[in-house]
């Protein structure tokens, strides 16, 4: 069977029905009576994503004994955690494509996207408070203070040329890998899996995260913005050294390293590419999944670790 | 004693060495190792506010028999909170004043602002998790999801000069009542009041925070700069249509209405004066006020009830 499903089908196999349940749920979660957020609602929902975040949440969840409606409650806060962070994002960066869509500060503004998301966040918590989830609630708030800190630790080191390959690899892991590791977490905690086999999976997620947010940042250097959805080069442009940079950096003569801190964009790119900088951040992504594969080699195949398992793989081979 | 006391000093007596304590608690809970986030820490340390909701928190709490440090922390969470929203306000309203220093938008940049919001968000509810107040949390999250809806139905009355009263008292409520609402909540619970009692204060909470509010749109139109600590004027500007001017419109002919909307400032402001808006709003404001202090008058005279009553009627009477 499944050489006739796509990768990305073979996955999401497992918790398919879940999965297609959630995006009712998200329609529900939008509704409103108050116009604007309804009509935004409605926007983000037409918006898809590609549900990463919530769909380890019910991978994670499957290896045990989930009750399928708490997982899908827990998936559905992590996916407004998520849309809150992406509004925020494209509201501050300007963007005005998203997912192959205008971004909501595009149609509507930026005060609006701001404050949906404020909104997206609070009712997170609330979802969750409001079904007693309180576990659930208080490993998903660490994992986003966590992804905030990462953020402003982001912004701190904006323009840092010097910035070492450890402290860029720190921050992708609390801005990206902090809420893939606490979506994993609580899949885990509510499949009722043991504090180890919940440590495992959080750890699978750290990886998997880090991994993914590398790629991210190697796609905005080489990436086809038609296929993502979105354009290209935004991170230099706004100031973010990402690894294929700082490993090329660390191959350059010092006058070398002088020019491309004032080079434009196409001599950056072929600069990364002559030093070696994307194959250098692809190979640290493959072994970071690797390393997450591993982590989770002990539960023995089942559907969703095989899931899991492929994910991995996946994300680093993507193109979009 | 009380004579030689101002008003602010004779309502915060009750719970002063907490509110000294809390102070600390800020400074401890800005605190960061990522630099960025330490130094805005810093910042919004040294911009004191007047802390009405923590005060809230506080002074509820000790109607009954709180455990003092559950009530402080719950204090601190509902002034992270607070802070955040004033965070994101002055990033998409781009002010450059707050409490007579420059805000962090001006400071830093608006990004800064934004991100350093959410993290405030976040943490907030990560303190109360991590002490496994999650009674506490839900409450929060609960009201903080109703300050989110009313900031996002305030944008989407946006410009509407025909708004009704109801329409304007709800926004009005959902926007700042419903955190005054749930810090009072908070409170009686933490001081292990029963449900009669937690409901009482609730409603005197919602009943002052619209009172608060009415007369801040008051003061926007009629209030000293100087005396404020930031400028006037912002809330028409912005097309934010308030009680004052929905009162005076109501008195006005169908020629003065369309004029006004196309009016400039000082002679917006003339016409409300003219109009009675300003008398209308305040009359408004001070009958919330009575009625919240009505709500609380059944549990008696004690310093707690007594501080609460007082800030009613000073909430009222305030020009900052």
């Amino acid at each position: 069977m499944s050489s006739t499903l796509t990768i990305s089908q073979q996955i999401r196999a497992p918790v398919a029905r879940q999965l297609d349940l959630l995006e009712t749920d998200l329609v529900r979660a939008y509704a409103s009576e108050i116009g604007l957020v309804s009509a935004i609602g409605d926007h983000l929902a037409a918006m898809k994503g590609k549900r990463i975040r919530p769909m380890l949440v019910l991978l994670a969840a499957e290896i045990g004994r989930p009750d399928g409606a708490v997982s899908r409650k827990a998936a559905l806060a992590v996916e407004m955690i998520h849309t809150a962070t992406l509004l925020h994002d494209d509201s501050i960066d300007r963007s005005h494509l998203r997912r192959g869509l205008p971004t909501v500060n595009r149609l509507w503004n930026d005060q609006v996207s701001v404050i949906m998301g404020d909104h997206l966040f609070c009712k997170a918590f609330r979802v969750l408070h409001d079904d007693g989830l309180f576990d659930v609630a208080a490993v998903l708030s660490a994992g986003s203070d966590q992804m905030t800190c990462g953020e402003m630790l982001q912004m701190d080191l904006r323009r840092r040329y010097d910035i070492s390959e450890a402290a860029y690899v720190e921050m992708a892991k609390l801005k990206t890998a902090s809420l893939f590791g606490a979506a994993c977490e609580v899949g885990a905690m509510i499949g009722g899996l043991g504090d180890q086999e919940r440590s495992c999976l959080r750890s699978y997620g750290e990886g998997i995260g880090t991994a993914f947010q590398i790629v991210d940042d190697v796609l905005d250097f080489i990436g086809d913005a038609s296929v993502m959805g979105k354009p290209i080069g935004s991170d230099l442009k706004d100031g973010r050294i990402t690894l294929p940079l700082i490993a090329a950096l660390r191959e350059a003569t010092a006058e070398e390293a002088d020019r491309i801190r004032g080079a434009e964009w196409e001599e950056v790119v072929r600069f990364i590419k002559q030093r070696g900088g994307v194959e250098y951040a692809q190979a640290i992504a493959v072994r970071l999944a690797q390393a997450a594969k591993a982590a989770i080699a002990g539960f023995g195949a089942c559907p969703a670790t095989n899931s899991l398992a492929l994910l991995a793989q996946h994300l680093v081979a993507r193109n979009t």
